[in-house]
């Protein structure tokens, strides 16, 4: 099994911006600041961003999972220094992968804060450099780049995709919902530069649940169990919200991925598009030039899940070329470092005879093919599998274990979200 | 094949209150009013609630469909007048159905408007009233009641469902969220004497979509198409809130429906069910005295669905005693008279050999056991089939007509968020 990863997470280390932002900006580019409760948090123009701790839990036991603020050292180094995380793919049997960012948000509106745009532009640039040249940079053979955009303008959001093309990025972070952040929506014509410049670039459009600035919110005396469990099913609001909106209209060649999304629930999302087209399409004016929306779909959008047999069972009813499997790393839904032997057993439990090329494509080569990723250049398929991959990470330590700082929660009484809300950051909204 | 619908609507005829309201209420009650658009509305305390066009389209052509409001004179009479509703039931093949409100919203929330909360709890006797003895009163063995709850107080709302049992009623419709609605949460302890009252008397809670008071809004300009396609995912929102809530954990034989909720995204909520468990219940502190949730929603909820190959396909994975068909007559989504029809096609489809035990309990019999609903000892079963009620509707006509007042919207030019919201009263949202 070769094993390429759409959805990961990086921490960003403190030292990333000395090497990319203008000298005239050092100063006031982001910080990382110890908080006198012994965490780490990043401070830019105001705001606090913490790491919070679920974001950051590979390698810990389930017990020490929680939602307090951690500091860079109680969390693994691989989910911030690079040399520590390409031993952790190793170990992982991860060939590629691709790291959405941490503290800017996924659609990076923080930087949006600061009333000096140039500032602020300059930062999301700064940003995008490290993350190509440092992060990918060390081994660009294992990752695919992927860079953040310039949310609060269009017009620059373009110029930066279009340079970053330049420089081999093919993909790039964006919200499940500019208008819940407070910029035109999916159906202005606002963003129609972007768009064009994803298109003119083949670069996709990668939405992380979570990146709406809105929470699965069902009441504040919830338990945070209903949160986790919603916050990935509310990704079809995203989905429903692009499908009808213009951009698979106006952009036949842009590409979608919804990052993850699961992969389970399309089925029944597919037919729900097509009911409704077919029910209603007469008084609603919706016009896909003779094609079903479920066909719109299958050409523009590519699904991604962690663990998903539902999903795995429905493949052809999805489509064999819109799935693609992620790792998560190092978040709390991971399992990694034994994620490809979760896949395996899901495989075998769904269909044990499932032909190899179907395996293929979900497991790398709908990911390779969408986001231009070609890793086998460098390295040779048979040096690319998870078990050659593992035999380089020989010695290795992966093993489960505790926090040394004494710091971490070690809860099992559960916390509402009212809890939640009140003592933990805003950041827990991931966005 | 023999069907029974778990989830019908309809529209109160003007002289509802006649024989129910107590004499002294008599000038307060509920009252239909002519507008100077030609529409009928309801007025109560001030609100005026008209019926949208999309909720009462049964045999109009799909290019009438609209939101704008209507007349008695402009909808079909089976949608008010029972003895029109039985023939157009017999037309369709339905032996069986439970009728949702209309212009109370879901919940009866608009009854609680009334400051006099002596003359509210009257109205919501009344309504129950009418629909019990009036309305199924015509032909008890074709419908399944269901009361409406007294929303703004648990006490009574558990004293009208007593009492509604004496009358024989097994099914209460309630909100998708009491939160948002301005009420206690589903975690709170204020419903319990609600939850008790319906675990002593075997009344299901039928949580329709579209009850929590909120619209899936994506953006104002967002077209129609995508709250259509979205409004009946939102209600895995009230599906996982109820599941990680205490309500099941102390009342281990309570019932609940999620009507019109589809079926085909439960496996995948399942699994992400169990995976939050999984992954989260040692800090999170979930326990279901080592039940798995996906058990726990097996053991108490019923999913209903119109069309949905996919819950067919994956029924198993469902659960063979969790899944009832609906009918939705008279709403949009529903293909009256043709259901039947549209049902085999289906499941032709999706398993031409799945077996008539199988397809039984789908059609009536998880339906006539949940809701403690026997129509056999009033008709036998040879002449409950969907051809035998047609037999008797022979001459009765239900061809697609247009309406013939010529205030019927002629549209296909399509109509965004923000529009429905300016031109269509805020009855659009069900609730």
């Amino acid at each position: 099994m070769i094993m390429v990863s759409v959805d990961d997470h990086l921490v960003e280390p403190p030292d990333m911006f000395d090497n990319h932002i203008p000298a005239k900006y050092k100063d006031q580019a982001p910080k990382v600041v110890k908080q006198d409760d012994g965490s780490d948090v990043w401070t830019f123009h105001g705001a606090v961003i913490p790491n919070v701790a679920l974001n950051a839990v590979a390698g810990r036991p389930k017990e020490e999972y929680g939602v307090e603020p951690t500091a860079f050292d109680e969390i693994r180094p691989g989910c911030y220094q690079i040399a520590d995380r390409i031993k952790d793919m190793d170990a992982g049997g991860l060939l590629g992968s691709m790291c959405f960012p941490s503290f800017p948000g996924f659609s990076a509106r923080l930087f949006a804060n600061a009333d000096d745009k140039d500032l602020a532009l300059a930062v999301v640039k700064a940003y995008n450099d490290w993350h190509v040249d440092e992060w990918c940079g060390a081994a660009p053979e294992r990752f695919i780049p992927m860079g953040i955009p310039v949310i609060w303008d269009a017009e620059l959001a373009a110029e930066e995709v279009r340079r970053l093309a330049d420089k081999g990025v093919h993909s790039l972070t964006f919200t499940e919902n500019p208008y819940t952040l407070g910029y035109p929506s999916f159906h202005s014509d606002y963003w129609d530069p972007l768009w064009k410049a994803c298109v003119d670039t083949d670069t996709v459009l990668s939405i992380h649940l979570g990146s709406s600035g809105k929470l699965s919110f069902t009441a504040p005396d919830a338990p945070m169990d209903v949160l986790i469990t919603l916050q990935p099913m509310n990704i079809c609001q995203a989905a429903a919200d692009l499908v009808w909106s213009r951009i698979p209209k106006e952009y036949p060649s842009i590409k979608i991925a919804l990052s993850e999304g699961g992969t389970g629930w399309i089925p029944y999302f597919l037919d729900r598009l097509d009911r409704t087209y077919e029910m209603h399409h007469l008084w609603t004016g919706q016009n896909f030039g003779g094609r079903l929306p479920s066909e719109v779909f299958r050409q523009h959008f590519l699904t991604c899940f962690i663990a998903d047999p539902v999903g795995l069972k429905l493949r052809h009813d999805i489509g064999m070329d819109n799935i693609a499997w992620e790792c998560d790393y190092p978040h709390s839904d991971s399992s990694w470092p034994t994620a490809p032997e979760e896949l395996e057993k899901f495989i075998t439990s769904v269909d044990p005879d499932m032909p190899d090329a179907e395996i293929n494509k979900i497991t790398y080569e709908n990911a390779c093919r969408s986001y231009s990723y070609d890793p086998f250049t460098t390295i040779p398929k048979e040096q690319a599998t998870v078990a050659a991959l593992r035999q380089r990470a020989i010695g290795h330590d992966v093993s489960i274990k505790s926090s040394e700082t004494g710091r971490v929660q070690h809860s099992g009484e559960g916390i509402s979200l009212e809890q939640l809300l009140k003592e933990a950051p805003a950041a827990l909204v991931r966005e």
